[in-house]
């Protein structure tokens, strides 16, 4: 057995499809984002703007934020010190759920160190608690959610991404008498598309199955008080668990559910990625606490992203970039080839300080490696219009065929 | 299909056990660890003293963590904003995972956002990059790491605690051809005693298994700088992989391993909890840095809680008091039911302002449920006199017998 030969394959196999992933070394600067430090090269840090934060309302930089986790720090420390059932419950805590369950119009919340965690812990843990449910998942889930559902051991059925044919087929040829959870994305955030929530809801009505919605592109960003997609629709209550993370557009870390409080509290009291592992630090909570009652009073923030998103995309577009058909903030331009897209994203960072991550497969589906842009209320018509001009020019001179 | 009684019975069965966990709502005082606030109750915020903290060492509360805590958060803010592929490394992130690869002695380490995620990202990443991989795993490993063994789908051998010719005699029966994989604890935190890590090595050498060891509860506290029970024994460079928290002694939040650079980089490009969720805080890493830094210097808080805990374990002894043999710093007092320990637990929160949390199962077995106190380096010797005294009061109203 020569283990060292087996690890020496699993990285080759990554170089030689052009996907082995060399992280940037970066430091943002408060106050000034979406400007950041580069510490690539030997040349020390360099002045960089970012495009691919997905800190997408630059609330990990606002004074509020900032001065919440200041005071948390100084009021009770770093850590928890314990898990949420031992030593590690804090007040914070406890303020934060019940803010989250509110912004969602639900009974109760629970939350977990990701937004990872909550998929992986919650939708394994509902399955296993549902003998012989069965999980209908739309194709382009998170990586995150298709753990989850992996590791609950129930029987998996993927529908063709927001095909409601295709799902109500599934849903149809299932035993009546079986559990049944439908499992999708309100925001898809590597095209930027959206769910239909009614329709699935409707589906789910008529075959007597639970919802389950991952908001995490979503909330903060959507809705009157940022409760994503689902309130905007006015869908919020039709959903059984609603799903979201701290760590993007709130700009801090960690994750959370909304439900009813008896699903949340079979959720807390069986999952074992809720129970056996340290508690949020209060001082990421009190940061999120901010977060959250500024983003329910304030809609300045979300209307400046849209704004900078319909300008990006209509000079992307008008410069004959490949923009992809978003209907949300996220600005993808197609590229098709992992090699390709690494080579723009290089260019951009060496000559240009602009620094947006190529994104290939496993995020993306082989062949559609692209270049993804969240720009955001602290990113400037001037900044768009020096991005735009910057990519044009490595399109021609990577001889780029520019969209028609 | 009636959802809400299946959640019911779900939760009923919790209640008839005694085993429904309410959690305490507390809020530790900064510099004055182990007092805190708790909210139980109407009459607000009560102070009272924690005795089951895995803040083992209150580094949680040291001024140097705070203060590279706040420098962080006025230097970057207090998200990642990204993965981190994605925007989300910075760098800091680096220059924690060379700390912690000099704390073991390693080429390399990896963080993660907790360690539960890092025990379960790694297992089950490992063991599916080893076509056929058999675990072995100690019976009483955690949570977390039985959660990366399922996810792997391997096969897994469970050998008896600590058992070496349990282990053996399964390593024996094992086709020599198959990778193998032997995963342990250093210190089991629930009765506090440790592996015999030179006996597991020479197993491994002896039979060409790869090992891996957590030593969450160990990392901080154990070895001339705090790199836990392999440095103490002088073994580190024998372990395969070295997992670790970086909130229990450390006192922030946060996991990790630490392996040659081979193996992390193949877990990093290959395991989804790693790669698909936003990296930890730079505020938390910031502060994980100064409490690294600090304990690799300094071991005035290792003896200090080493000596709190001979203190506490001869003071139970000599009141007669069920304390459970451990080697360690965790001082476990057996009560064998759920519904006693809980009550214990309750009468000294209500009356003595002791918090000290029952642990029931699936924590421990059943039939072991006990009372867990983490003395250290702040709780006071009169503290521990005040503590014995409480608990023989309670040990006598209750009826329990006193150890012999
Ligand atoms: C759709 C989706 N769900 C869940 C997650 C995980 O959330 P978190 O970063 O808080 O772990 C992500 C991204 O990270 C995501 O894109
Ligand atoms: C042995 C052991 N491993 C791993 C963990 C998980 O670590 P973390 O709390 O950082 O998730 C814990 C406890 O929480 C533990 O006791």
């Amino acid at each position: 057995m020569n283990y060292e030969h087996i690890f020496d394959q699993a990285i080759e196999r990554l170089h030689s499809e052009g996907r082995y992933r060399v992280f940037i070394d970066i430091l943002r600067n408060r106050g000034a984002y979406p400007n950041a430090r580069c510490f690539a090269g030997h040349n020390g840090p360099k002045p960089i703007t970012v495009w691919c934060s997905n800190d997408y309302l630059a609330m990990g930089q606002h004074p509020k934020v900032i001065a919440a986790m200041e005071e948390a720090l100084h009021n009770v420390g770093a850590g928890s010190g314990g898990t949420r059932n031992i030593g590690g419950n804090t007040h914070y805590h406890i303020e934060l759920e019940q803010e989250l369950a509110d912004l969602h119009g639900k009974d109760g919340a629970l939350l977990f160190t990701s937004g990872y965690v909550s998929n992986d812990a919650t939708l394994s843990t509902l399955a296993k608690v549902l003998p012989g449910c069965v999980i209908f998942s739309d194709e382009l889930n998170h990586a995150s959610m298709i753990a989850g559902i992996r590791n609950s051991g129930a029987e998996k059925k993927v529908w063709r991404h927001n095909d409601m044919a295709h799902l109500e087929q599934l849903l149809a040829e299932t035993d009546p008498d079986l559990p049944k959870l439908i499992a999708f994305e309100s925001v898809y955030s590597m095209d930027g598309d959206t769910a239909p929530i009614h329709a699935i809801c409707d589906l789910a009505d008529k075959y007597n199955a639970l919802t389950y919605i991952d908001e995490v592109h979503a909330v903060g960003m959507y809705g009157k008080r940022g409760g994503g997609i689902s309130e905007r629709d006015e869908a919020a209550h039709r959903i059984t668990v609603i799903e979201g993370t701290l760590g993007k557009a709130f700009g801090v870390m960690g994750g959370y559910i909304a439900a009813d409080s008896k699903i949340i509290d079979v959720i807390r009291s069986y999952a074992p990625g809720f129970i056996f592992t340290t508690s949020l630090s209060p001082v990421l909570v009190a940061g999120v606490l901010a977060s959250v009652r500024h983003l329910k009073e304030s809609s300045a923030e979300r209307e400046g992203q849209q704004a900078a998103a319909a300008f990006l995309k209509s000079s992307f577009a008008q410069a004959g970039l490949p923009v992809m058909p978003s209907v949300t903030h996220i600005v993808p331009l197609m590229v098709g080839d992992p090699v390709k897209a690494k080579r723009i994203s290089d260019i951009l960072l060496a000559e240009y300080g602009v620094y947006v991550q190529p994104i290939n497969f496993p995020t993306v589906p082989r062949g559609s490696e692209r270049l993804r842009f969240t720009p955001g209320p602290s990113h400037s018509e001037a900044m768009m219009r020096d991005l735009t001009a910057a990519l044009v020019e490595i399109w021609d001179r990577l001889e780029l065929r520019l969209a028609a």
